[in-house]
């Protein structure tokens, strides 16, 4: 099922897993100009627990990460190779879901509120989303592994910046995380550490 | 010897190896949007040789990628832990600079044009500059082996996203490039790879 926002739908309240969700069309311009987000850029704990994100913020946050910005489906931050390997999923509190830039769509993965399984730092749990990167090691490239390891980490890097200056330009806290229990996030999330490397966490929200 | 740039210098054309060079003050505003410089971004290697860049540029994308951004000298772009490993060098025509970013200075490391000894890519050398990055693994912290390439690595790759979206918010062209003959590198710099670890070079120009 596809579920198509119109323009005054904050939150999705029916779905099921393995549905499809169309994301707003994030914004090419306007708000606060690179050189003043650089300045705010800082990373930030203390999270609201009480304030959400909408589909606009969600759409935009993950542009600025690994979205497409040109027709032949190439992204906002650099890829070696165009190899991409990165996949990009959000935890809300209503559920989990894995992006597709390409569509600008995000696949419902899992329903409930898994956020405090992305961090072992209690703050994790109340950010208003957590994005878990990941790394596919079996798309096709001619890396070898510790090429493709050493992709993964700097596109993740290039990735949670987009996430970081994202964060500044509205106003909004945000930190890139490492100490996670991975066995136990890859058993949630359906993983196999022989086919994907976890790279980065990144706490969102106010 | 300390040069001060006058507001209207823009190129050092008297210094010697060791020399520190204070770079104009980076602006903090004014300028693309994130969202547009994030739009715009995408990796060009087609240089024109004959166009120099000037210390004003220079500063801006040293502090786009690395710069202090706080009281606390902290920077642009995060590092877990607060680690800073990195140390950046720019390879201009006229010399290879090392960025001291807590005082916004460069030390000059070696006088004339070894632009070509930046990348296999002979595109190298007709940018107007190249930024090579490496890790420090002396410095201070908790870190083992294998975690401090990894920081090394995330922290490159935000900070070369610092790189790519500065050279998108100023119609310049860059590129991330790994291919690099690390060891004639690291003789010219005086490095050794016991203490040092390469992690990405940038090339920017128009």
């Amino acid at each position: 099922m596809i579920i198509l926002l119109s323009l005054y739908t904050q939150y999705i309240v029916s779905y099921e897993v393995g549905d499809i969700i169309q994301l707003p069309e994030p914004q090419k311009d306007g708000g606060m100009t690179l050189k003043e987000a650089l300045n705010n850029r800082k990373s930030s704990r203390d999270f609201d627990d009480t304030k959400k994100i909408d589909n606009y913020i969600l759409s935009q946050a993950l542009w600025s990460c690994y979205g497409v910005n040109r027709p032949n489906g190439y992204r906002t931050t650099p890829s070696a190779q165009g190899w991409h390997p990165l996949i990009i999923y959000a935890f809300l509190e209503d559920g989990v879901y894995k992006y597709n830039p390409l569509d600008n769509t995000l696949t419902v993965v899992l329903l409930g509120d898994h956020r405090a399984k992305t961090g072992t730092q209690a703050y994790a749990a109340k950010a208003a989303v957590n994005f878990i990167v990941v790394g596919d090691l079996n798309k096709k490239t001619s890396y070898n592994n510790t090429q493709k390891k050493m992709a993964i980490y700097f596109d993740t890097g290039h990735c949670t910046m987009g996430f970081s200056l994202f964060a500044a330009a509205n106003n909004m806290k945000g930190v890139d995380r490492a100490m996670v229990d991975i066995d136990a996030l890859f058993e949630l999330l359906g993983l196999s550490s022989k086919d994907y490397l976890f790279s980065l966490a990144y706490s969102l929200g106010y």
